[in-house]
């Protein structure tokens, strides 16, 4: 059951100018669902993307990357569930290819204007038949839907999910150079999806008008603090992708670099968004009962703030004390202590859950009083506050506890 | 319910000349259970030792690494269940010191001739009037106990033991210069213990001469193929411990280089022992049901073998496969594939599971067929073996599932 998320309303999803969705159901491995979406994006519009950092990246995400390199503006993408064409080599390359000179040729681009996207089983070879044959009814979706509404971003935050209890999607309205513009992003992924694999994927789209050359590192910037700072269970799809697009249809002049007054603002725009959409798959993190912050202070740098963080986020201990709502110090420390920093000084540490200082100098404080750390274990958001005494670095991480029932969605068999 | 493992009989186990052990019930936690052990040393003999890379190490931890550091020859260990003296702080530092005096001066030794260790929930303060109220009974038992059976050391077993299901001991006999030779171990640790957190202890002795600046050695040498190879669920305890002990009472000229052919003997046989030891820690691993052994060959060096085995031994989603027996070959391909080697060509990687060929040059293989992967992930005892395919290095990891079990033992509160 997500941890207090619901379902997004059309109402609080704003179009974009320049982005048109079309959705269709394809029966790629499920009869009547949507499970085939298609992005088609105006001339003009520039697209930046991060990857898995996976050795074992799938087909989809290797075209992706040939094809961002190439220079060609991207026009359209196409996303399948149900199929994450991963692990399967040269055969699945070439299906991925073959996706993207089907939609390329029904649209007049180039095939390097178009890129695939790919979730669900992997180790099977993706159904093309199906596939391509369910573009037309996408292409026509994309073309005959009214665009003033954020239905089709609803329909496509449906046509992305897989063991996803709910879509994933949200809006922002902010202002740049005198203008109004607006965002609006779709995101999947609940941990590892059953019967297989993880993805994580993530579209966002602005009509802010950014130079293409930006794009990269405006998508990296963004996801290094939302996308890559959340951790259901640790481990890494070979299919996580983050994609995002500015349209450039608000007509201000483009923002030409990310440190100047609009490129800030800009990024303050967008960073809450990006942020919404990835707590939303911890939110809905395979089993997940408790969302949990988990910060850490007082590092010399962001990297050994991180590795503490996740250290912590990733101990199974840790994540089944939260589970129990149990306010286990130990496990806590324990788990910064074997963080990799290699010259800490545990007896600098301090910690605290939600507003009670329960360590403080690397011992237990004085003053706590165990039912006050089982008061603000209870609720359902939990933040964990972590300083490591030693510099002015810190760093955050959001995660999700270990329950039953992710040992339930995971043994599984596979059927 | 452990896994292929059960209680060792007395006779099994060998007496070790010039160790004497006794037991008794202090009542550290709960009455009626032994929880306090003393090794006695005869003098001449060596000891080496091995403690946790956590930072936030255990006050026993501390003080033993002390005294090993005095030079003083150690000869009484004193071990406790049912606290395990960490995140104390000073205070803690200071009980630990106490217990080695007290043992210290019944026996007339130097306190820095004393090792403590300790076991068992954290941050609270070891009960010193139980503890060292127990220390007569134990030095009687140590003292009046006949030396000619196994029984002290399965008391021992018993008197280590946590949430451990049984106890775990095993003897082996060789030669050595022409002599008839033994040794004989003890461990405990279950994966982190309820209520609070892990520890492994390992005590190995032998009757072999061995001099005493190699001994530190021989534990590092003796761990990394054991101890350092087992992992639960990859939680470094604050208390990990592995103690090796030469009495040298077989009388043979002392081993002095363990690179030459008696040293290589004696790594020979106690290497063996040694990994039983560590193999019964997983074994009854919390809610373990499956004794995997994940082996990683063709590696540029141990190092990035280790790094994938560890990968594939920590993934939750790779784990609560095997609790299932689902030769789930997307989980352990893409564990490998975040193992964190940059430059890993996956197209180069084999695995098999038992003797089924899965993955060949990074694909499924041809020949391989779904239900030959759930004939081999049925039994108790599965070994993953992975091909990294760019190099001649090897190396072994041995870990268990991850079941419903562990998150109900991990999730109870604390009572």
């Amino acid at each position: 059951m997500p941890v207090q998320l619901s379902s997004p309303a059309v109402a609080d999803l704003l179009p974009i100018a320049g982005v048109r969705i079309g959705v269709a159901e394809a029966g790629i491995r499920k009869a009547n669902r949507k499970d085939l979406t298609v992005f088609l994006l105006d001339e003009g519009s520039a697209v930046g993307a991060v990857f898995t950092r996976n050795r074992y990246a799938a087909a989809p995400v290797q075209v992706c990357r040939e094809h961002l390199a190439s220079g060609q503006g991207v026009r359209a993408l196409v996303i399948n569930t149900g199929n994450a064409n991963a692990g399967t080599g040269e055969s699945g390359l070439a299906d991925a290819r073959q996706t993207c000179n089907a939609l390329a040729r029904s649209l007049g681009l180039h095939h390097e204007q178009v890129l695939p996207f790919s979730t669900g089983v992997i180790m099977e070879p993706l159904p093309m038949d199906r596939l391509l044959g369910g573009l037309p009814a996408a292409l026509t979706s994309a073309c005959s839907a009214q665009h003033d509404s954020g239905a089709q971003w609803l329909a496509a935050a449906q046509g992305i999910m897989t063991t996803d209890t709910l879509p994933k999607a949200a809006s922002v309205s902010f202002e740049l150079e005198g203008r109004a513009l607006r965002a609006t992003g779709i995101a999947k992924g609940a941990g590892m999806i059953r019967p297989n694999m993880a993805t994580m994927l993530g579209f966002l789209a602005t009509d802010a008008a950014v130079a293409p050359e930006l794009m990269n590192e405006l998508a990296r910037r963004l996801a290094d603090a939302s996308f890559n700072r959340v951790t259901v269970d640790g481990d890494t799809s070979t299919n996580d992708s983050f994609v995002v697009i500015a349209t450039g249809q608000a007509g201000h002049p483009p923002v030409t670099d990310l440190s100047s007054p609009s490129g800030r603002a800009l990024l303050d725009a967008l960073t809450p968004l990006a942020q919404r959409l990835a707590h939303a798959i911890v939110r809905d993190g395979e089993g997940a009962t408790k969302f949990i912050t988990i910060r850490v202070e007082g590092g010399r740098d962001t990297a050994e703030c991180l590795r503490a963080a996740y250290s912590v986020a990733h101990s199974p201990l840790v994540k089944t004390a939260f589970f129990a709502s149990d306010p286990n110090l130990g496990r806590i420390l324990a788990a910064v202590g074997y963080a990799g920093i290699d010259d800490l000084d545990v007896g600098g540490i301090d910690l605290w859950l939600g507003d009670v200082h329960v360590v403080t100098r690397g011992g237990r404080h004085p003053k706590y009083r165990e039912e006050d750390g089982q008061r603000v274990m209870k609720p359902a958001e939990i933040e964990v506050r972590i300083g490591l005494g030693r510099g002015t670095a810190s760093d955050t991480v959001w995660t999700c506890d270990f329950s039953h029932e992710y040992v339930t969605i995971n043994a599984d068999y596979r059927s």
